[in-house]
């Protein structure tokens, strides 16, 4: 059965892409859990910091004992004695006193406020003027000023970056409970195939896509398997799909460029259990022949073989998948402003991917189009950026201001 | 000896940073290259593809034999035997002969262009119509074109992103040399500190630094070991440094921020053999009080133990050493535009970093800043991105659009 692709949108495919569910819930210690994401909502089981802190080093004073101090009429208190870091005060700071504190010192029962020690004058062992009025809390953190015991401090599905990982050591939190990484076969056919270690004979050529894609799984949080190459072969590719599926969650075939192998990948995608072909062919360019099945919770998705197409399409498709099972989702697109250096024209109803190598100029960068074809590899390699030229566009000036998402 | 702070700026520090030199090369299995940096200018060491290809379906031919064809005076040839992928074409194209062929097929000696299968009208067995005329060239990637051998591929220093993997792969480039990972060691100082297993008493808090900066050094390729805390004790802080400048190319003190124990970092550092003070102050907020110094060719750095000044200044000047070690440099910061949803005041002859959190509008991306003190970390998580406010500028205006770096 042959028949004319009926492209999808970009969103259509994301949407549908949005119907896979996260995988299930692990734990995994503190110090291994930067980069992955968040598995439940997680609040805060005491206050932070726990008890009133001082945010400079000075005296911990009773605000009305040193209202109204100033350089010309200094507040004369008593010398309470020196608070130790790490240690609760033995006894509560009595009024007309003050005690001298470290920044991260713990406040004495009584004491509302710190007066900077830069606003303090030593008499003797015994008496200190201080200069300065303060209002209570005053630099001060009070008990639950970072997070109040229930509050909730990270939803779900976010990425656990340093800071992230900060708060959790601050609160105990030396285990965490994150999505599991997700599981990532990668077949790549085609007869012309050898592998990367092999010398190819004239016609054939290195398998390129299942080193860059695992790269670019490993990127997105994966666990990746090379189910090695499959020849140009139905019946191998089916089987191999097929046990790829058992242990996979992501099955992911590259290549059957020819229009011949594609109908097979389809045909294959569509003969497995509980399978249904979501997306066959998508509006952008390069990656249109693009395919994604589903096999009950399994994602089947076929990529073009053109390594050049093949990330592009990863990009778009398999990195928010990717993170989709990992219950995240990437909430930027974070690049660069740039100015065009030569003009494109653009098919309408299509969404292109430009290649572009960014250099700096005196105001700013300068986005210049790689225009190679996308079997060739050199080209993405000289890319620092992908500009996108959107479907209701017939293409960008050159000297236009575009926005260069940033190729990681 | 106490003095005043001469605080340096920002591009003075990054220049010091650029003083250190990059770490030895090691070789990696491919697979495990990715984000590394490579060590040396990597050219091609053999044409690729290494044949001329067919980047269609269609037919190989002879472009002078299409000269002129079209819809209504195709031009008849002979079909020649079918081409198979992966293989040298046994014979030579003969004049007049047309033969099939894949996409990324070897196109056979003689035939220079291929007329795509769209354009063709098969007559029988034996012979084909072509109704477009094609120069030399057409559909066709030559031999060298994707690298000819000797080019310049990929430059020392440049980060190995999937595609570079891709490019590597395809030239059979098993091994590669990348920069070995700088050892940082952490050491985190503070009396009120417990490790983050322990429950804290009154006046104490669990040491938050060691794990999130240790996350923050991995995402920049570095291997982490911690030193664990150190007590605000010299004799103690000095062996600690000296035994971790032994092990490492970074030590890293956190902590320290009181005016006494910052004091003693620095003259720890200066102690070190063949050491020399690069920078103790900058002029950023958060972060003021950091410190580099050099111990020979190993790198010592104080940074402050508020955990966001620490983060925050770990972003300007950790993490660029750290790609500086690996050879590297991070050529892009990429962020987003966005519309500040309240005005700023700034210290001239400081650069601020604030902090903000970014929200979807109509016409963009508005980024409200967090206006929590810098020992928090609630502002820090809450946070997705950093506006910085430099320093010949006195505040930002509500309203005005700025440039938010995405904190990842």
């Amino acid at each position: 059965m042959k028949s004319f692709l009926t492209l999808k949108s970009v969103e259509e495919v994301l949407a549908l892409i949005g119907t896979f569910s996260p995988l299930d819930t692990e734990t995994v210690p503190l110090d291994e859990a930067a980069g992955r994401w968040l598995a439940q909502d997680w609040h805060a089981p005491e206050d932070l910091p726990g008890f009133d802190r001082s945010t400079v080093d000075g005296w911990a004073v009773h605000a009305r004992d040193v209202f109204g101090a100033q350089e010309g009429s200094p507040a004369l208190l008593e010398c309470a004695a020196d608070l130790s870091m790490g240690k609760a005060p033995d006894v509560p700071l009595e009024e007309g006193h003050a005690a001298r504190i470290l920044t991260g010192g713990m406040l004495p029962e009584g004491a509302d406020c710190v007066v900077m020690v830069e606003h303090s004058r030593p008499v003797n062992d015994e008496l200190v003027e201080l200069v300065r009025s303060q209002a209570p809390g005053d630099h001060v953190i009070f008990s639950d000023d970072d997070a109040a015991k229930g509050a909730l401090l990270i939803p779900s599905g976010r990425c656990l970056r340093p800071q992230e990982i900060g708060l959790l050591a601050a609160l105990g939190q030396v285990e965490v409970p994150v999505r599991r990484r997700p599981r990532v076969v990668i077949v790549s056919t085609g007869d012309e195939l050898v592998p990367c270690r092999e010398k190819p004979a004239p016609g054939q050529v290195r398998d390129v896509n299942s080193h860059s894609l695992a790269a670019f799984c490993r990127a997105a949080g994966a666990e990746v398997r090379l189910a090695g190459l499959v020849r140009d072969d139905t019946a191998l590719l089916h089987e191999t799909v097929a046990r790829a599926c058992e242990e996979a969650d992501v099955v992911l075939v590259s290549g059957g460029s020819s229009a011949g192998m594609r109908d097979h990948t389809v045909d294959i995608f569509t003969s497995m259990p509980e399978s249904e072909l979501l997306v066959h062919g998508v509006a952008i360019s390069p990656g249109k022949p693009f395919i994604l099945a589903r096999s009950g919770e399994k994602c089947l998705m076929g990529l073009p073989g053109h390594v050049g197409a093949a990330l592009i399409t990863a990009r778009a498709f398999l990195r928010p998948l990717l993170l989709r099972l990992q219950g995240g989702e990437e909430r930027f697109r974070p690049g660069v402003r740039a100015r065009l250096t030569r003009s494109l024209a653009s098919a309408q109803g299509r969404r292109d991917y430009v290649r572009v190598r960014l250099s700096r100029t005196e105001d700013g960068w300068a986005a210049e189009p790689i225009l190679l074809p996308s079997g060739l590899m050199s080209g993405l390699v000289h890319a620092d950026a992908v500009v996108v030229c959107p479907e209701n566009s017939e293409g960008l000036y050159a000297g236009e201001e575009v926005w260069a998402e940033v190729l990681r």
